[in-house]
């Protein structure tokens, strides 16, 4: 068993992103399934061009995207994603889409198949600060996350997927006020026990 | 060279208190200084006529008491205590003291005259979120800190004091929403690398 | 030309909804538009059977139903509505559905067909702190949103519809830490130019 | 009898500064007293220079400054003002103070001799959300209250003083993000109850 998780490269005048920096130090197998890690850009369209190769070549049985949510107080396990990309910085290419169908006739939405409420209890049982979270935004990490559901949808019905967003990490709030931040290491862990319970799961 | 670290008791409905878990888990020397740690009750009085006997047995050269402020997104170092006690909260032998001075005719607030920002620099250096705190409240924390600098004033000129307020640890808000934590580890590294100002300050 | 406006009862120990109340101050009438006000329970299902009976009774061309959203800081005009229902606390009937589909097999979600961007442009124009968002949530507000699109979209393909979240009032927040409020005039205020928004874009 | 009532005028970017423009809305008498309202600057040194000449022209029974707190979410009525400088931005006139006495050996802090507790719940009476603040920070606003509060210690030992904290208005955080405001009808009113019963407490 295969699961891909990838981590999105660093935004918004932040010189890191807690994301693949927490994927990178995930184990290279959990709960017997292989772990694929990958660094995905934070462009609209360019990343999803790169995940459906990775996961063309790799044929995960889970695909887990890994964001930042700066501001959030705990990791969140995505519920839906939207069919919009309305961004209010620019992407990493200045790209800046204003109320733009992801999928022109797409559905509205899609739901993440994974089971997002073990997952999510798996990491408070650790003691890790985590919820189900009802949007992920309309900016970079809603439009993988969309585009990897619809991908499912559309090419690999057997395949789970959804979307975490993490929070800063204490060296990126040392000069914000009023910021939340978690450990790199407790996100981590999160994530491990996040996918650990994704698989389990999965097997069953 | 020795250095007095004290850390509350749970209090308010929580199981445990990050600022004595913290405090156990620090070194038993830094910078060449020998710790002396201990844990105090979130009671009014009886916290200091304790922390008064340890001062008399221990002589310490610096002390640094540590306490609980939910809610906050940053280890704090308070810069100020002042003579009033005004609980919102009953403390831990339900004493709930109203606008009461703490020291009758004492001054109106004592400084920490402890090196707070060199403390909190110290801090940030190593990437943990630390600032300066304006005000310890009106709880036992303020009460342990204006009794302390008042006990300096009148009877150990010599002596450095003051006090640090840590935030949650991620325990703690499983179940609260929009509450900022950080890690125990980084928490007590941050106590360490204050305290290590401290006493490299002290020396000089 | 007839514009509905709903707005919720009491819930969550509140003694009051923000909602309902800024609703009954609107006018009787907003750029030609005569409104008709309701108030609709706090209850999954049985509100929307009240909304369906109200909008075949009164054939409104626009519908906006109006909720409290407490711990925003802005009024928020709601994007999308998905087919669930999580409910964290019970209704006002002691309903508590758990990852309940509203509409068995009912597409994912559904966008608002109100000019959302203008509503909330016309609210800023008047200095009235506003935003879009892109949840409504998983309890009743969520609810009566996505049977409302349903319903459009069934039945009523030339009406609009959507949701608009409002912050607590000053009244709500005395005992509460750390709580925003606005003004309960300068919620009907916001209202008001938001209907006014739809209705001249619907009237091109 | 008579009551001195200040506003500083706008500064760090902003184009208003809700406290005057909230004291500007007083009515010129409260509870028999006559209101004298003047603007000051927000600048180190020379807002006192300007405050005492007031006082001694006017010579009023109370004095009471106001100054903006962005990120409040209640009107916060200063308990204490400590003797020092600190100031995280440049003043209107471009000084940034580190860690300097305002009065050199002053005493570390003033307490308000105002009823603040009477002036809190007189706001909160009229459901308008209002707290007892531990600190007026270390910035114009903390210095003029500690200057007013040695004044009266020095010069006019009958004089009532302190300082009222007031959130953001509305029109200041259209392009915040989650930052509280209350409507400037509800500062001024708040002000209005609060200057009231000083005015009544005074009497007595």
């Amino acid at each position: 068993m295969k699961v891909l998780v990838t981590g999105f490269d660093p935004f918004d005048q932040e010189k890191i992103n807690p994301a693949y920096e927490a994927v990178k130090k995930l184990p290279n197998e959990i709960a017997g399934a292989r772990l694929v890690k990958r660094e995905i850009p934070t462009v609209f369209n360019k990343s999803f061009i790169l995940l459906k190769e990775i996961v063309a070549a790799e044929q995960p049985d889970i695909t887990i995207c890994v964001g930042q949510a700066g501001g959030r107080y705990k990791i969140s396990v995505e519920r839906v994603a939207i069919n919009i990309d309305d961004a209010r910085i620019p992407d990493n290419e200045d790209q800046q889409p204003v109320d733009k169908q992801i999928v022109v006739n797409g559905p509205a939405a899609y739901f993440a198949n994974l089971p997002i409420k073990k997952m999510t209890a798996a990491m408070q049982d650790q003691k890790i600060p985590a919820q189900i979270s009802n949007t992920a935004g309309t900016f970079v990490c809603n439009h993988i996350m969309y585009n990897l559901l619809h991908l499912i949808a559309e090419q690999y019905p057997a395949m789970q997927g959804g979307f975490i967003h993490v929070p800063f990490i204490p060296q990126q709030v040392l000069d914000k006020k009023d910021q939340a931040s978690m450990s790199l290491i407790d996100i981590s862990r999160g994530l491990k026990f996040a996918i650990k319970a994704a698989v389990n799961n999965f097997a069953v």
